[in-house]
């Protein structure tokens, strides 16, 4: 693979970029800020409060509370679900971020454990859950499951799942790092997929592209508890301004551009049929995302990024080994930049880096 | 007290500030960041090692690692020396941040507790620490004491209470988080006061004015460790470069006019000896901070904020009770808003404050 240094001077010298909204750039973010913006003070009020209330509204709860981590978020919602519950259990699918990075958090900090259900290579169902006899603190769900390249149940599977939680008296968490790829996906309104669960963590750089953050979401006494908990562990910033005014200004552009992402994502497939060496997984994309397998190795792959970049195109640093030893895989996100290529040519760089030259 | 939204409303409309560096404002604090700052990846490169780099050499330690809150730093740096050592006690002054500001985090998040050493309104003591049968895992000594008006113990006493607590097997940890101000106090460079410590948090959003933030420093294997604990507690943020890039561009400017600011806190203490009603704790100040005592009451002062409001001068949005119900008490750190005053100026101000009209 290549250095993050060779990585960082290739990158800088492109003009245009595969994967999301492009590079992260100071200049651009910073001037996406409003120099009037309100600012908070320890959390409260100014256009925290602001962004808090808009996401509240996108996605028809109570309540949300800003916090400048999602790791910080979900371990916190967690705790609260458990402590409410007097039960320990977090229940979830094996590719979980918090079961691989995380650095076990929810049981160094939290006291709790986490239970891998199912299997790693394939959704989470209803069914592998009946396989659970021990009564759990909490269901987390995650939408779209960024390791199965943005796969998602389907609508009546998920609502099962979050059934069988609640029968049991655990509570339903939706990890929605990526909500709103995932709303898109299943061609209804972020409130509709959050409307099922007790709690919701939402992320706003990563689909959104904003500096960092997130909101937890869910009732008033919910959203306190995480209030309170966000100051324990740190996450009550003297002023967390910049973050929420970062995604507030890209949050509603981004968002009505979802469906643009899905169809530019499906499209991009589309012209991959055929492609001798390349494979979509899942295919077609159920989000704006997929996961690309390369029959190539890591040479291979690494000298096609340098032949793009020579030419102004910045595509990966590169790609993860898979069980298959003779397969490389990487992650697409669809974004802006993304659609600033036609299909067919999008379509044609991955080939590339598939190809021996 | 005034209402926030009232002391909103008046500061807004004022021109001049009594303390510190006057109100946070975002149009400033962003114009401070250089538009080609390299940003970091989850905390790693840019702007961010180069802030680590920067404080690992101002305070003369091996390494130091960037951190967006002082809780969270705080927190760590303590469990890390506590697994080392197998123990669970932190010993420190009963006004620590720790045992009052952090919702009791140390127990509920670390497994760890504190133990409240010496008195309230005094220093603590190495007698102090002679009263402590039970091994602790570390001493936390707070420079200046906040709680205090700032004050610090004399050197000598200082040293002797970090050899108490070497000598015992248990980390001396500083809660630098006006370690700046405490050089100046000291008059000594900050690296001087860092060496008598095993680990030192320094903080960049108080006395710097800086955006959010914190660096721990101490040796590589210490700061390895919490940089593994910072990404578990979700203090590795996307990115961190906002918060490091406004801590750099403001701590030289800062730092070098700290025993500026020491002397204007003591030339203004100086033009209030002898007004009626006010007194100066402690007096002289003994770093660029001091506590003031108003013979007075809420309505009295709201008043004469309010007035001195009016002629474009915000002083506080209200004075803190104490245990005499007739003396109310507020905190004056002293920056480049309290310097852009005459020291009698400010002395007339402060003594307005305690004055019926």
């Amino acid at each position: 693979m290549l250095t993050e240094s060779e990585a960082d001077d290739l990158r800088a010298a492109c003009t245009r970029f595969l994967a999301g909204h492009g590079p992260v750039r100071a200049a651009e973010l910073l001037a996406g800020i409003p120099a009037d913006t309100v600012v908070d003070r320890y959390g409260d009020g100014g256009v925290v409060a602001e962004l808090e209330a808009t996401v509240a509204g996108l996605l028809g709860t109570e309540a949300a509370v800003f916090l400048p981590s999602g790791i910080m978020a979900q371990q916190i919602v967690l705790r609260v679900h458990a402590d409410r519950r007097g039960r320990r259990t977090v229940l979830y699918h094996p590719m979980c971020h918090l079961e691989h990075h995380e650095g076990r958090a929810l049981e160094r900090l939290q006291g709790l454990v986490g239970r891998p259900v199912g299997e790693a290579h394939r959704l989470l169902t209803a069914a592998d859950l009946d396989a659970v006899a021990e009564p759990a603190a909490a269901l987390l769900v995650e939408l779209p499951q960024r390791d199965l390249g943005g796969q998602q149940p389907a609508w009546a599977d998920l609502e099962a799942q979050v059934a069988w939680a609640r029968e049991r008296g655990a509570a339903a968490h939706l990890d929605g790092a990526r909500l709103w790829e995932s709303a898109a996906g299943y061609g209804v309104p972020p409130a509709r997929v959050a409307a099922l669960f007790d709690s919701v963590y939402v992320s706003f750089y990563k689909g959104i592209g904003a500096l960092a953050g997130c909101c937890v979401a869910g009732d008033g006494a919910l959203v306190g508890e995480v209030r309170e908990w966000r100051r324990r562990v740190g996450g009550t910033l003297f002023g967390l301004w910049p973050l929420a005014a970062s995604a507030l200004a890209l949050l509603p552009g981004r968002l009505e551009r979802m469906p643009r992402y899905l169809e530019q994502a499906r499209a991009i497939a589309a012209a991959l049929a055929g492609v001798p060496g390349v494979r979509v997984v899942p295919d077609p994309p159920q989000t704006p995302m997929m996961h690309l397998l390369l029959e190539a190795d890591e040479a291979t792959v690494d000298a096609a990024v340098r032949r793009l970049a020579a030419d102004g195109t910045w595509t990966i640093r590169g790609a993860s080994p898979t069980a298959d030893p003779a397969v490389l895989r990487f992650e697409l996100p669809v974004g802006d930049a993304t659609c600033a290529f036609a299909p067919e040519e999008a379509a044609e760089i991955i080939a590339v880096l598939a190809r021996r030259p």
